[in-house]
């Protein structure tokens, strides 16, 4: 896909210095970018890569088209109008629907004309399949699963019991919703398993990353609602339940019950102890330990930098000698 | 299936309040609880939940008999009986044997006549899958593993080079178990691959989460022992034995070689050096880093609660400052 | 495979006591070794199975031969002589090239005749695989992907989008490369997914561990590059460059655009935030959160030792006064 300059100065609203019949067929960084690409520039870091880009046009503030030497897209956000310029020239891939030979599928399976499913899948007794979803090859889907449409699992998902996901939802590589939560009751014999028999809710516009876990309820649902950001590798345990719009880094682990609320944002390695509630509007700095509700919108921290060992080591000794 | 309040009294030892003949088809918390349902209580902090729900039934304290307002099963233990109903009204999948078509099945594989293989898995040569097992949907299981009677892979679940599972083992979607450790040997020419050679040994009534990782051992097995409880995302390295009946939570990591006592409760995020030794009976709470053996039973700690970022800036300032 | 303990000692460069007719045919602990099996003695914790070995011959110094009780081969590098006897006597399992037919190709793969493609994976358009590749049962390999001679991906692996992997380089289980990083820009309405188009670039000689997850760059590539070591459960995010022969261990989680340096030592849990430079030769202990560019080779730290509950609960009270 293809744009001239001139209607993507139309289309994002930019004024254009240069040539408007310029082609852009592809988003690049300044110091990658080739005849034909777009790229832009917002951090005077990169200053040096601007001056020496062979991109076709930037996008960039008015105040630092001085520098550019190339064709401009002007704009005071050069990398949102930059960003859907991308989602423009890369649009998500298009898919015919069907339903691929190699597939096991149910016949009590319920699958939209519309889908596609892909190379071995499994899809089980009980599956709903809205209009338009995508999913990739090698997914098993398990259960009572509805999956609203134009939601995609791009491959390799697992999705098991009980799990009902939104429209526009997409799912990555590895990742395993629905499965058992961990409920363990201390017997004198040893642990006897807390049956788990809720299941997960998933809302619309979703984004789960590669390999994060989402168990089901122990009870009632665990729940994830609309716009939430999943990064990978997250643990959620059962009964979480994650408000609008929150987005959650990589590694990040969850425990059972723990309640977050809307537009928070939790960086990597973040761990939350289970039943406690954060309340919306809280960011919480990377590698931290959660262990108590948080009823102030706010930014939390919880961890050291790492130093070099030795002047670590000696200040760890003053602290134990404290 | 479905049970009387009456049936439910008799069988459990639980002294009965009301109509014997309520039927009871599902369990449910006190706030979901709807005609039909059971739920229990416990705790103070839900005494509005109970004052107001829905459920037919709740499993309770005689002593908190005075809030309820619907039928009751007496106990001193409301949440253990309330689990045990939960299991009865729950039980696991039952499954009838068979192996699906679309399984790819090694000729030198020998399955038990009771056990189940569902669709797209790939069983190799030297398996051995004993009495009733439940290998579900998409499972890789690849070298010369064996796995015991009554044992259940949900989906999904890889299984290579020359692991034992025991008897009444559950593991869950996407974990791994068997693969190569982390082994390596500095040379001047850069990293020489120590190669791995050991298995995995897993004991009874294991159950393992999802996204965990199990390495073979290097020379001699890794070991996991009856009774464990391992919950999602979590790794352990070659030749970590874990005892008996000890419980490890989400994303913690076990490197190589580290020896796990019996009951231990290993909580959320926490990483164990390897060579190192844990005594039977220590709780290690979550986030904490254990470098060196732990001889005394007891409960150990390491991390830091978040607190807001100001107050924690101020805090690691004052700290460099000793 | 086996060995006389004469032909071990010429291959290896090592004199020998004892007899050169030894028929050597395992390798094993010193504990665990029986008849037929080599060990190795370097560490004097295990002086006493060394005493009480049944191998048939120990790799050892020859200042510890007076403890050994059986024939010996004689080398100042016992367990680097021991691992390259390892791996001779334990060569990576060889297999017939071939295509299982439960396989399913897209006509406009190319996959070179020496190649084995195992059962139940998904070979998209696009895909080129080269000479004596391996890609074991359950692998989704879908989009422009190219791997190089001699590489080996153990068993379900996803590999997805636009990924170059090199030659000699082994994948385990469960791991995911190539998905789409974590771009998410923030609007009124919640967040603007930033369309992920870059790709992954991994080296020759790379190793990566079970459920290790490695995304798609941004707009430029994430890169891998030879010699590199990936244990477990990590998260590589997008557009980070790892420099040769640097290993990573288990659960260790790097933030989009890190660049490391060559030859580095992370240990497992380690997180480094986003956009910073770690140079050559460092070494970062486990658990430590950097936030830093790292400019002087060294060691580095960041985490507390646990401690029992009380010592450490009294301590960050004192701490919390200062």
């Amino acid at each position: 896909m293809d744009f001239s300059l001139g209607e993507l100065a139309v289309k994002f609203g930019c004024d254009l210095v240069g040539d408007p019949k310029t082609r852009i067929s592809f988003s690049s960084t300044l110091i990658s970018a080739k005849q034909g690409d777009l790229s832009f520039y917002s951090n005077v870091f990169y200053l040096k890569q601007l001056e020496s880009t062979a991109a076709s046009a930037v996008v960039i503030k008015p105040s630092d088209l001085k520098h550019c030497p190339v064709d401009a897209l002007l704009t005071d956000d050069p990398h949102i109008i930059f960003s859907k310029i991308v989602a423009l020239l890369n649009p998500l891939p298009t898919f015919e629907p069907s339903i691929d030979a190699s597939a096991s599928i149910s016949k009590k399976a319920i699958i939209s004309n519309s889908a596609f499913v892909g190379a071995l899948c499994f899809i089980g007794d009980g599956v709903k399949i809205g209009e338009n979803v995508y999913i990739g090859p090698g997914c098993i889907i398990d259960g009572h699963i509805k999956i609203g449409s134009n939601s995609r699992l791009i491959a390799n998902v697992t999705v098991v019991n009980k799990v009902a996901i939104g429209k526009e939802t997409m799912i990555h590589p590895g990742s395993v919703i629905g499965s058992d939560g961990f409920g363990n009751m201390k017997t004198e014999k040893g642990w006897l398993k807390i049956h788990q028999i809720g299941g997960v809710k998933i809302g619309n516009d979703v984004e789960i990353g590669s390999n994060t876990t989402i168990d089901r309820g122990s009870l009632d649902d665990t729940e994830i609602h609309d716009g939430v950001r999943l990064d990978n590798q997250i643990q959620i345990g059962h009964n979480v339940c994650i408000g609008e719009h929150t987005a959650v880094a990589a590694s990040a682990a969850i425990a059972g019950s723990a309640i977050i609320g809307k537009r928070c944002m939790i960086a990597g390695q973040v761990g939350l102890v289970g039943h406690i509630e954060i309340c919306d509007d809280v960011r919480i700095n990377g590698g931290s330990v959660v262990t108590k509700s948080i009823k102030k919108p706010g930014v939390y921290s919880g961890s050291f930098a790492a130093d070099e060992d030795k002047v670590w080591k000696k200040l760890v000794a003053k602290i134990r000698r404290l």
